[in-house]
């Protein structure tokens, strides 16, 4: 039986969604807590996977137990959590669904939000869930420069030098930002990504926000195809993965 | 000369505001930075103590150094958050007072939010910012008995056992709720409050929301003046200290 969950981490004190020998991840607690709850040896498949300090508020993941009844879903979830209660995980939602589904394959948008408190001052306050840019932005010139980025390009320049994706032609659907006080919000979507992407399109952003490049520079950087003309990236903290559309 | 700071703190690890022997306090950490910068004994003043687990994000303090001239007001805390910089404690602002001015006498009105997420499932992500309640929850109800609480009232209903206060009336100046998907936030402002009377307020308005308590019960509560009447005291930690007018 083929079960669907949508998950909340708190990425800090993680490395990452990925199981890796002995060392805490998402995936591995996960795994963890279904090997505690069936006594099987359970592999789960995540629609992406996060790297380490990244946030998620609506990861998915797909699994298969050996029974073959369903089981009440919520009561699942339910004691999942149970076994997770001592780590920052949560398992928000349990379906079971089609043994064709593919959290990763069926992927139709994901969602990215990430956070920025702009300000001179350290924070305190949810240190670990914001990027802290001091100095002054220029929040319209960043807001503009979001329609570079929308719609389909080479994303070259905005790939980690390790992504392994074979082809660096992304759509971008959804490039916005909100801005509460001294808050600015970046919300992103696209079918998929490449590795750093988000986090590399946030630090270039935050480039232009502060007057270091200019938006002809940003032009240039998006045509140049190469990832040495972008800024650095945003520091993994700031970044949830919001959801997945199916 | 006498300076005004406001302070950001995540309360979570402190056991509150003030000072005592041995165990760390917002207050307590404040003081040892101001004596690692100035090399004197400063004592500090807030506008009102938090309670452990609370936190704030525009508390504020006064204090006198014993210099005859003024210093850079924004470099002094820009130094006191250098000795701050291991603790969820910034300063976010600094101004040099008159030296009559007092945080707590002076205050006018101060405003408290509380931060409840409403789901099964429990928080993974700022699982320290917010208080999870479970169960179907009626917020129309809730934020229709927000005006039984507005105006001037006795509240001793909502007063701890420990309350020093000689006067139990209290005039709110506003409470209202605002609704952001499964979270609800509680926004209230007094001139001053009772011991726990936010926290008091806020898990009576759950029981209503719940059901526990109907809106007449709620008037009873209040009429009562009895602090038995009324519901479970909200947890520390949804609790935050938003600002001071003066």
């Amino acid at each position: 039986v083929r079960y669907k969950i949508t998950i909340e981490y708190q990425g800090t004190n993680f490395y990452g969604w990925q199981r890796q020998d002995n060392l805490p991840t998402i995936q591995g607690e996960i795994e963890l807590a279904l090997k505690k709850l069936t006594k099987q040896n359970i592999e789960i498949f995540a629609s992406g996977r996060t790297d380490a300090g990244v946030h998620a508020l609506g990861q998915v993941a797909h699994f298969d137990t050996k029974e073959t009844q369903p089981q009440n879903s919520k009561k699942l979830a339910y004691s999942l959590n149970f076994f997770l209660r001592d780590k920052p995980i949560t398992i928000i939602d349990c379906q079971q669904v089609d043994e064709n589904f593919h959290s990763r394959f069926h992927a139709l948008q994901r969602h990215y939000k990430y956070q920025i408190i702009n300000r001179d001052a350290p924070i305190a306050v949810g240190a670990d869930l914001y990027w802290r840019v001091y100095g002054s932005i220029d929040y319209k010139l960043m807001q503009n420069a979001c329609e570079l980025f929308i719609g389909q390009h080479d994303f070259s320049s905005f790939r980690d030098a390790q992504c392994q994706g074979k082809n660096p032609i992304r759509i971008i659907t959804k490039l916005n930002l909100k801005k509460d006080g001294d808050c600015i919000e970046v919300n992103i979507s696209a079918k998929s990504f490449l590795h750093h992407m988000v986090r590399n399109i946030v630090g270039t952003l935050v480039l232009l926000g502060k007057g270091t490049i200019s938006i002809d520079d940003l032009r240039n950087i998006i045509a140049a195809k190469d990832r040495r003309k972008s800024g650095p990236n945003a520091p993994a903290h700031g970044l949830f993965f919001v959801g997945v559309d199916y």
